[in-house]
């Protein structure tokens, strides 16, 4: 382990454009939002960074809940012979599972795994809490870390062994209602992807070799990041009756037959953290969106040794009338030059700097500037909490549209399988028809390393031909290389 | 496991003052705060149980990021090198480590403790965040769960092997600011405890022997449980520089010289529930203080087939009114009396329930029935919300004040070994004089099984002799037996 973080003040070196590598690490780094820990793989969280996470749980969990979902909290471990009770769940997660075989100075007599995800542990516990349908729907949430033991090489927030998550799982009476929460969930993903971390994403459907282990079907938001690969954000699962078949949850219908019943997972995590930064960041540093940034405006006052006193009183001025509606910082240090601390605030994605001078006190003004665009603007001290505010929402709005923009331009249409295979080399994401068939499936897999990253749940009628096998095509996906 | 839960609406069969272990165990299934899990002292947190935990954290964390303490996240596994790097920390802590030593199919090259408490792997990073005296103090914290694999018999919250709690870790350039902070986190504690929890508690220094493993001195707020033994609250720690020593976290100071930082830990955990529960619950079911109860307010319509709709909007109505300001829940259920659900309101342990019928809307008025006294008031509907508001501050004061009269009256003075024996055998706290030798202390715990919980950190000067040897005592303990 380096000492990177010590050097944090050096300034970004890597481009975005020529090394997309180094450049990320630089801006999680330098830019003070993580580091790496004695353990690979597992990130240590510094307080800006750690502050993004709180800000988009906060923002999720008040949606949750004012859609009726409640948190709980279960074990981290989950004994070995719970966890292989639904096939298709063990098979997908005993390759990466970390296991506890001893405590103290015993061996323990079962091993137990630390929770990849956490269906087995709590279904157990949970089918005891349901009696009858009146005790149905239930919809519970837990925000806890889990542990998936990759073996390929770990990536900041975008692939660690440890990560944080929501993990929501739900119980209802009938199939109507399992599904119907399909559309709410995801829109709540949408809304929290777009609106707090400004990022878009394709919405769709996974191919049933890509579902999540043990799920009837899963659907997704997919990102694309700057290297041109597609990454899985937020998922929602339609488990229909497999784990309640294989743990046994079952409720007494209005007639008093005994039913199994119809569930659902979903799941936002932190590696949305990396996307946002991948997707927003410079080559000057972090850009983080302001709804979710630890801090959204910094105060710079411009002084000498003569005017110190009284530049102080008015930044300081400025700063309680600030910090009422934005998580503000007055950057009073002495020893460092207005130049220096810029470029602090600029490596660390700050969205807002004001800046307040003795010539923008005679003038009653202040300078805002922007940390996406570098736009300046000067802006009048009286009414500035407005000012602020009408900035802010706009960095939000350009950074949101830039990212669509990207996306957009990033999105092709292939007809025929040599189009998709070229656009697939160059990165990016390539709708084209697909006969849902398995073999095509894994075909373009191996051949161009791209696979269907979703299919849109809005499908147009037409009449098109399978880009791999010319057979008919029944729907449209997305196809991309992805992380 | 048993189905338990299932039988909840049954009702408390247990009584408090006869059999406290079955009566604590019946509070905490029934009133559906936490479910066992397949886990050995792993507890699964149902809706109600948990959100006193979000609760308590809520508030803790607004006090702490009011004190400028900011939020981190560190890796769930601590390699054993790094954990063995402090010796009488790793001395402390191995014997209740769980072992992480397979991932996957692969055997680790070397064991990862899972965090029993993180000093280790944080202090590893953080050091590197570390230059200069500017940096500091370096005040984090971060919320997760902890392991300590207890082989004690588990008791729901008071003692799991796995516990959510908060972790402060904070860093400071001298000795007086470190020592400066422990008061203001004491206080921070003592106001969680009190003005939410409703728990009084003493305050006071742990002897040598009770101190946490690595720290120069521990402070603790010491709860009294109604079986008469105590049980320690959340801590304080002042690590002095053995941790800094042990991980080298130097910075430079003022005058260019390298030193030792100085450190600090705190923690509250959710064993505060179980002592909650413990003290506040009665015959009937839990007791929740109202400002850390999942519901605060519970309305319940009175109906017959005739009036149904008329009450129903009624209710409706207020709560509307009341939603606003109070975590409500109206319970519009139809299949159930208004009986059987005020029994099981009883048994959740919700602070205030508000009746309305036919009769109470022709008076305009509804009917409050305080959980923790059963004392009945009817209220006029106009105006209610503020009528609520002071029931539930009062119910608040009620249950701090009737625990404090308890802890009193259960806390005695001992000038003579034997009246200490005695009053220990009986239950309760008993001061008395100590003369500070590890011989007296671990005399008593031998003959009597009780111990010094803690040193009040005010001592009135008087000349006394050692409870235990006859020589002078300089202080005055508090002795108790203790969970």
């Amino acid at each position: 382990m380096n000492r990177m973080s010590q050097t944090s003040q050096e300034g970004m070196t890597a481009k975005k454009a020529e090394n997309f590598d180094d450049w990320y690490t630089q801006v999680i780094l330098k830019g003070e939002i993580a580091d790496y820990s004695p353990v690979s793989g597992c990130l240590a969280y510094r307080p800006s960074g750690y502050a993004i996470w709180e800000n988009i749980q906060r923002a999720t969990d008040v949606e949750f809940k004012a859609a009726g979902i409640q948190n709980t909290y279960f074990p981290l471990f989950i004994p070995e012979r719970l966890l292989k009770k639904e096939q298709e769940h063990v098979e997908g997660f005993s390759p990466e599972v970390a296991w506890v075989t001893e405590a103290g100075n015993s061996k323990l007599e079962e091993r137990l795994a630390i929770r990849p995800t956490s269906e087995t542990v709590m279904y157990e516990v949970v089918k005891k809490w349901i009696r009858s349908w009146r005790d149905l729907p239930l919809r519970l949430n837990q925000w806890n870390s889990v542990v998936r033991w990759e073996f390929r090489h770990p990536t900041p927030f975008l692939r660690s062994r440890e990560f944080l998550w929501n993990e929501g799982h739900t119980i209802f009476a009938t199939k109507a209602e399992a599904d119907a929460e399909r559309d709410q969930i995801l829109g709540i993903y949408k809304k929290i992807t777009e609106e707090y971390l400004a990022l878009p994403g394709y919405m769709g459907r996974k191919t049933d070799s890509e579902k999540f282990a043990g799920a009837l079907a899963s659907y997704s938001i997919e990102h694309l990041l700057p290297d041109g690969k597609a990454i899985q954000g937020p998922d929602f699962h339609s488990d229909g009756q497999k784990f309640s078949k294989a743990f046994d949850i079952t409720f007494i219908d209005d007639k008093g037959a005994t039913q199994h019943a119809w569930q659902n997972t979903f799941a936002i995590s932190t590696r949305e953290i990396g996307v946002m930064l991948a997707v927003h960041s410079d080559d000057k540093g972090a850009v983080v969106p302001p709804w979710i940034s630890q801090i959204q405006v910094v105060i710079v006052p411009i002084m000498t040794d003569e005017n110190r006193e009284k530049v102080l009183a008015e930044a300081s001025k400025l700063y309680e009338g600030l910090r009422v509606r934005f998580r503000t910082k007055l950057d009073d240090r002495e020893h460092l030059t207005p130049g220096r601390k810029f470029n602090e605030w600029e490596l660390k994605g700050v969205p807002l700097r004001v800046e307040i001078g003795p010539r923008d006190i005679t003038a009653g003004q202040a300078v805002l500037v922007r940390r996406d665009t570098g736009a300046k603007k000067a802006a009048k001290l009286e009414g500035l909490e407005e000012e602020v505010a009408k900035e802010l929402a706009e960095i939000h709005h350009g950074l949101l549209e830039r990212a669509k923009a990207l996306l957009k331009k990033n999105t092709y249409s292939a007809s025929t399988y040599d189009d998709l295979k070229k656009m697939l080399a160059k990165g990016g994401v390539v709708r084209a028809p697909w006969c849902e068939s398995a073999e095509c499936e894994a075909k373009l897999k191996e051949e161009t390393g791209g696979k269907i990253i979703n299919i849109p749940m809005e499908q147009r009628k037409r009449a098109a031909k399978c880009v791999l096998c010319g057979k008919p095509a029944a729907v449209v996906v997305n196809f991309a290389k992805s992380y």
